[in-house]
Formats: structure tokens, C-alpha cells, sequence
């Protein structure tokens, strides 16, 4: 895989003086281009063999294009603050329009740990697959990822470390780190041409540079870039990703479904409630504050069709905590900034870190709810956003969140009461829209989504409790009392 | 994930008889809408919960449909042969216009070897990650996968093996690796669900189907097939499989390459010829014999530019074979069967079992040689191919094949002289044909994509070798060494 890359390319220096300017001028061009049209974004992946211009070429790209428009992040071994280890890329993503270097990047981690023989084979193999699914996502998002990788043979990076170091001007770009990563040239090679096998797709292949000359590494590197922003202008708009679309689910035969069987008569008197609520805020405080010391966070998430009781339900769980530990997020429709992003972006910026919590009311299964009935997604997107979804709170609970999910599941009759108690009331009428009457005429498509979502994405990773709300007391104590029990079994 | 297939989905007599013979009929003219079609094939998973009704549905499908356009095969646990895990499947894949059912199917070993510890968790995952992207190229291939999976919960298991058991007719039904299953049933539901959420995409998504009431899962079923079936035989000609597609390789800017470093000056005198093919042909055949007793298998690529000697080299290299255990198989465009499957189909189904040999004369890189420079298939299909070839090979390498991969370089000059040859000589002048000579004219187009392909597919596990073949005696020696040679690193 690197054996085209140690023939010593190189390109003379009439040839990068006649050839520079025009590549700088296309580049810029594109760029501009680019952030007009703001379709897609492009994210420059720059991994390689120490020594091989990684650096040189990044600060190129900057050099040869508006800078302000291109976000360079810089990426070493992740520290562990409890968030999953692609947190911080998520943070970087460049929104639609702009161009993300980043230097470093995924594949670092999992590099190290195979070469060190921290990661068995099976587990080296396994988190390429997660990169290779992630990076799936993206390009079906609308991301352009260009996968660049700087190589130098073992003789090469030898000559040049040795070339750098006995000139005091360059000497200070050798460390003992470059002469270390040599020692291990081969077994690093080996983990590479792996990494890079499994990785490389026909969305998302790999280019592999020689960087022994700076002049044919630039070159080659600029033009890679160009080649793909030219391709990301052309294309045409997002189709389907399948060749054969597999055909939706369909509605369930005997109209079965869990929703169903939930008993909605099921309720609480004020009295008793009041005792247990006190109770249970206790037990809950105490939970929470054994996140910390065990190294985990909490990730709650609250769905259920409008006026379910979301809103009141959330209040009686943050009494309980701590309010420099928790966060409260409301999902609303996505906002400017939010839609030229991957969907799943707003919400890994609210991941909590150990010891702390974020309730969402709301959540990233609006993908599969409102974004399918309402067609504000295309069905190949919603359909593709289970898997992505699983992998997403799979990614969760291996960082150490507790993540627990529920659907407070009211009858139609129960909604109608309380909307028409909301139009009828002066200090509730602002909580009722021409939105929600939309929504309840749509209430089977609604059903049917949530039936598909329980069956996709309630799994022992991250399961869905419903819970019958129709009376609010009954539901509060229910909620705090399944959390509670999920925190015990999760902290021990 | 398997809750709304335990609340006792249930469809009356009534209901059945109404909607039993509608469903049939539409079937059945979907099926024939479909052969008529031509277009995909229909791959139907049916896996689950011992007696939860697969075998059941099974034969109600082939009730319902024409069991002549219908292929159904059933699988146990892999024996060994020395074929790779998937050949099996391989081998029954329908062509397009038919329907294959898979009873058991490419899901039980990896979750019989999760359930009993065999696999650690990762190597689970890792082989949950190969049969996704496993079906992932069946669907750009056209394949339409129904996946079913029939579910019963522990409760109603035992309650239908007891109710089975007590009637002598049915009694033969049950046997010990039913009970046997439902004491590791806890387990095996783990197991499943993650095989279920790792597998389940948007483009080949699980349905989960409760077994308990027979009127209910047959009906259930069927209206999935249907559906399945109805959705493709609508499903717009295949279109790229990514929302942006990423940009094809651009060419060498130093115009430097691995086939223009070669050495064509190479050459040997006929004397030494002689000598070291004999001796060569010797060592070949010694290691040869020693292939079945250490279970492995060798696998002979030969690819080159016509007339680079590929015919006149494996000669040489099968006079030294035995031939009971060699089997040479020409490679030219596909015929009708072999176009009515996905393209890597014809090559599985030569791959050799322990202790013989198969040579491939062109192979499956035509996908991304003169497929590719041909127009033959979509951008999108032969950048995918890199990959997909690379997991191929894998899973070769990993069944014990010794997969060695030569490309026979020679000059434009060298091949002039010939094809002038050829027509100048009465009995070679069938060796050349009008193709030859537009290929020909083709050259750089085949250059560039020889290079990319050695760059995508040499790898670790299945390294190519370039041969220098100007003089054709010495690359025949040389071919015969470095065969001697990787027989020798692998036979230790």
C-alpha cells in the first residue's frame, strides 16, 4: 500500500514555480466557491509517519487559502475527562461551507494503542470499523472528508531527522519522540497499511503522499485538496445511499404495539405521592452524588407526544440535584448554526462529563420522529439513523454514562384534555400552539414512529422505559423511581 | 429491541382466512413481476428463537410462491474445508429475478461462538462489522436482503415445546437441543440483540416478527416479503452509494510510478534458463505437496497487459503441479449467469479447499482495470471495489490460502513487437484480435488504473508482485522464485 510512495517522487523547482501560483489560485477559488454554495463541508484528514511534512503541509493550506474560513485542530492522545474519545472531534466539525483540517485526527488512538499492544487484533480491527461507520456518517451528512496520509520510508525518515538535526535552524523538529517512532518504523507500518485497508472506501478513500520532497508533497497535497472540493461542487444533491432501498417498516398487523398494552389507568393519590416524591428526591440526591467518585455521568433523555408531561416530570428530578452538576436541554427545531452540521452534532456538544448530568427534553430521536413524519429528513436518512443512533449511545455507555431513556405515553383523549385545559387557562395558553393541534391530527404516523423507534433502539445498552402517564403524579413517581433503580444497578 | 415481539401479537381465524389468499396472490405476482424484471435478487434471512416458526414459515413461503424460482437452503454450523466461513453462501446466492431463503444463514456461527465463549466480545463485534459490510456490497451489488428474525420469549418457548411434546404427533418436534437452548436463552437473547443492532442498517434493517401465534407471523412475514419485493421491483436504477461520492484518483503529478521503476532490461540466456527452471519447478512441486498437510491452500493471480506472457508463465508453474490438485481458470467478461450476480461471485466459486491450487489467468481486479477503464461499471462501483477486494482476500488469507498476486510488466514497445509477432506468425495469429489493439491504444488510461490498484491492493496479507517481463525467460524465473519463496515464508 506504501510501495508507490518510497520510489522518491519529487518535482524540480521550475516546475513548483510554474505550478504553485495556479494551484494557490484554484484552491482559493474553490474555496470561495465552497462557502457560496455552503452544501457541504470539507474535513482534511493529515496522518502519516513523523517527519513526512504533515506540519509543512498544514501550515501550506492555510498560507494558500483564506485562512479564516479553514479551522485547524491539532489532535495528541485523548486525555479521559468521561466523555467518548470522539467527543473532541465533534467539537471541531466545520460547518457547511468551511473547511476542518485536522492534524492528528481519530486514527491516533487507535494506532497507538495496536502498535503498544494495548489493543488486541480483534479490538484494533473493531474501533476501525467505529471509525469506518463514523466517517460513513459523515459523508451520508453531506461532509466531504479527504483522507490524506504523509509516508516516508524507514531510510528516508532516517536521512531526514539526521539532515534536520545538523542544522541548528531545523534541529529544534527532532525530538526523541521522531528517533522513538523510528525504532518502531516497522510496526507502526504494519498497523498503518491496516488501518488504512479497513478504512479506505469508495466514499472515503485514502491518499497516500511520499514525503520525502516538499515540492512534490505540496504539490500533491494541494492538488488532492482542489481535485475534492471540485468533486463536492459538482455533485449533485444527496441521494439515496443504497442502490436497492430496503422498503420502510410497515404497519403492524393486529395493531399491537407496546403503547398499547401500557395500562393507562394506573395513578397515585396527592398524599401518597407527596411521601413517595420526597423519598425517592432523597435516594436520587444520594445517587447523584456517587457519579463523581465513580468515575460516571448521567444521560437522561425525555420523549412523548406534546403535553405528556415532560416539562413537569424533568423540574421534579433536577430538585433533587445538584445544580452545578446538571443541565437541562431543550430540543427545539435546529437552528441555523445546528442545520449545516451533522445531526448528531448538537447534541455530542452537551455530552456530560463524569459526575455531571444532562436531561434532554427532547432529543436526538426527533430524527425518527418528527423529521420522519413531518419529511423533514428523506426516508434513506431516518432509516440509516437507528444504526447511527445505537452507535452513538453504545459510544455512551462505554465512556461510563448511565443513559436512560423514557416515553412518557399519554391516550389521545388524556392530550385533548389537557390542550383544551391549556387554551382555557390564562397562564397556560402560551404553552399551546397551532403546532401541537398538527401534530395530534397526525397522532397514528406518530404512533407507528414511536413503535419503529422502541423496536430499533431500546437495546441492554441503553434500553426505553414507557412509562403510562395519563395521571402525572403516578408517572413522576414512576420515572424517579425507574431512574433510581437504573443508577443502583449501574453504580453498584 | 425484541419487547413489542412479547405482548402477544395475535391475528383471529377469521382474519387469516380474509387475508391468507389476498396475500398469496399478491406475492405471487410480485414474484413473477420480478423474474420477469431481471433486475435484483431477493435474499431472505430467516433466523431466531428455536420454535418460533421458522421452518414454519419456510415452507408456507414456498407454499405460497413458485418453489421453482425459489431457492431455500439450510445451514448448520461450518464444517471445515478450507474455504473461508462465506463460500457456502456464495455458492447459493440466487441470480437476479430469484428469490434465495437462507434458514440459518451467515449470523449462526458468529452468535453459536459468542454464546458459548469461543469469541471474545471484540471478535464478536469484529465479525458482526464483516457481515455488515458483507451486505452492504450484496445491496450495491443489487441484492435485495429481507432479514426476519422470529422471536419468542423464554415464557412462551417453554410453553410451546411443552405443548408440542404432548401431542405424539408433534412430540418429534422437540428434542434435547431445543430444551437445551432455552436453559442458555438469556444469553442467546443478549447475544442476538447486539447481532441485531450492529447489523441493522438503513439499507438492510432486521424485522422482528413474534412467533407465537402461527396466523399472525405467517401473514406478518409474508406482508414483509411483499413489501421487500414490491419496494424493489420500483426502486430506481442503481445511483451512487454516497451523498457526495469522493473524487477518483488523480494522476501522478511527477508522472513517477511503481511500473515505470522496473528494470525491463532484465534478462537471462537460454542455458541458465534451463537450468534454474528446473530446479525451480522442483522446489515448487516439493512445496506444493506439503500444502494439504499443513491445511493451507494457494491462490495464483495472474494480471497483465496483453501479451505480457501471463498464458506462457502459468505453464511453467502447472508443469510443476500435480494434476489432481491445480485448476487454472481463464478469466474473460462475464457471461449471462455470471452478470445475473454480484461480480466477486464467479471467483468464489473456484476457490480451492485445503491442499490444492487454484491459478486465475485475470482475475477479479478486472473490476477495476478494464471494467473501470471500459466504462463496464459506475465510478462508484470500482472505488468500492478496492475495499471490497482487500476483505476478500482477508478472508482468503485467514481460511489458510497462500493468495500470491503477480503483474507482469512489460513496455509499449515490447508489446508492438509482439503483436507484430503474432500477426506475422500463421499459429499465433489467433492470439491477437482487433481488442487487443484498442486496448492498446488505451495504455496510460490502463497505466494509471494498474497504479492505483497495486496502491489500494497491496497489502500485508495479499502483496503484489511486480514483474518485470520484457525478457520473458526471466520473468518466468523470477515468477517461479518469488512463488518458491512466500510458499516457503508461509509453509514454514
Amino acid at each position: 500500500m506504501f510501495e508507490s510512495a518510497e520510489i522518491g517522487h519529487a518535482v524540480d523547482k521550475k516546475t513548483y514555480k510554474r505550478e504553485e501560483p495556479l494551484l494557490r489560485e484554484a484552491l482559493l477559488a474553490a474555496q470561495y466557491a465552497l462557502l457560496r454554495q455552503a452544501r457541504t463541508a470539507v474535513v482534511v484528514l493529515v496522518n502519516g509517519t513523523p517527519g513526512a511534512g504533515k506540519g509543512e503541509t498544514v501550515n501550506l493550506f492555510n498560507e494558500w487559502m483564506d485562512p479564516r474560513h479553514i479551522r485547524t485542530e491539532a489532535f495528541g492522545a485523548a486525555g479521559s475527562d468521561g466523555r467518548p474519545d470522539m467527543w473532541r472531534f465533534w467539537q471541531v466539525l466545520p460547518p457547511k461551507g468551511h473547511i476542518g483540517i485536522l492534524f492528528g485526527s481519530w486514527y491516533v488512538d487507535p494506532l497507538t494503542d495496536a502498535v503498544t499492544g494495548l489493543d488486541t487484533r480483534d479490538r484494533f480491527a473493531h474501533r476501525l470499523e467505529r471509525i469506518r461507520q463514523f466517517e460513513r456518517m459523515l459523508v451520508a451528512e453531506g461532509v466531504v472528508l479527504v483522507k490524506l496520509w504523509f509516508h516516508l520510508s524507514k531510510k528516508a525518515a532516517k536521512a531526514r531527522f539526521k539532515r534536520l538535526e545538523s542544522d541548528p535552524k531545523t534541529a529544534w523538529r527532532v525530538t526523541t519522540s521522531e528517533w522513538d517512532h523510528l525504532k518502531h518504523h516497522d510496526a507502526w507500518v504494519l498497523a498503518s497499511e491496516e488501518a488504512l485497508r479497513r478504512t479506505g472506501t469508495g466514499e472515503a478513500p485514502w491518499r497516500v503522499i511520499e514525503g520525502a520532497d516538499p515540492a512534490y508533497r505540496a504539490l500533491t497535497a494541494g492538488q488532492l485538496l482542489l481535485d475534492a472540493l471540485n468533486t463536492s461542487l459538482r455533485a449533485p444533491p444527496p441521494v439515496a445511499p443504497a442502490a436497492h432501498p430496503a422498503a420502510p417498516p410497515s404497519p403492524v398487523l393486529d395493531e399491537g404495539s407496546l403503547l398499547a398494552t401500557q395500562d393507562y389507568r394506573r395513578h397515585i393519590g396527592r398524599k401518597r405521592y407527596d411521601d413517595q416524591l420526597e423519598v425517592l428526591q432523597g435516594r436520587l440526591n444520594g445517587l447523584s452524588r456517587r457519579l463523581a467518585e465513580q468515575h460516571r455521568s448521567l444521560v437522561l433523555v425525555f420523549e412523548g407526544m406534546d403535553a405528556a408531561g415532560k416539562g413537569s416530570t424533568i423540574r421534579r428530578i433536577t430538585q433533587a440535584l445538584d445544580a452545578r452538576h446538571y443541565r437541562v436541554v431543550p430540543v427545539a427545531a435546529p437552528n441555523e448554526n445546528e442545520r449545516a452540521q451533522p445531526y448528531l452534532w448538537r447534541f455530542w456538544r452537551y455530552i456530560p462529563h463524569h459526575g455531571h448530568v444532562t436531561v434532554f427534553d427532547r432529543s436526538w430521536y426527533g430524527r425518527v420522529l418528527v423529521e420522519r413524519v413531518e419529511g423533514y429528513c428523506s426516508e434513506a436518512d431516518w432509516m440509516r439513523a437507528y444504526g447511527e443512533i445505537n452507535a452513538f449511545e453504545e459510544q455512551l455507555v462505554e465512556a461510563g454514562a448511565v443513559v436512560v431513556k423514557f416515553w412518557l405515553a399519554i391516550t389521545p383523549e388524556e392530550q385533548l384534555r389537557r390542550f383544551d385545559e391549556r387554551k382555557n387557562t390564562a397562564h397556560k395558553q402560551y404553552k399551546i400552539t397551532e403546532d401541537d393541534w398538527r401534530n395530534r391530527a397526525k397522532w397514528p404516523l406518530y404512533a407507528q414512529a414511536v413503535g419503529n423507534m422502541i423496536d430499533r433502539s431500546s437495546t441492554q445498552v441503553a434500553p426505553w422505559h414507557l412509562v403510562a402517564s395519563d395521571d402525572k403524579l403516578w408517572s413522576r413517581v414512576e420515572v424517579l423511581r425507574t431512574l433510581c433503580e437504573r443508577l443502583e444497578a449501574a453504580l453498584g
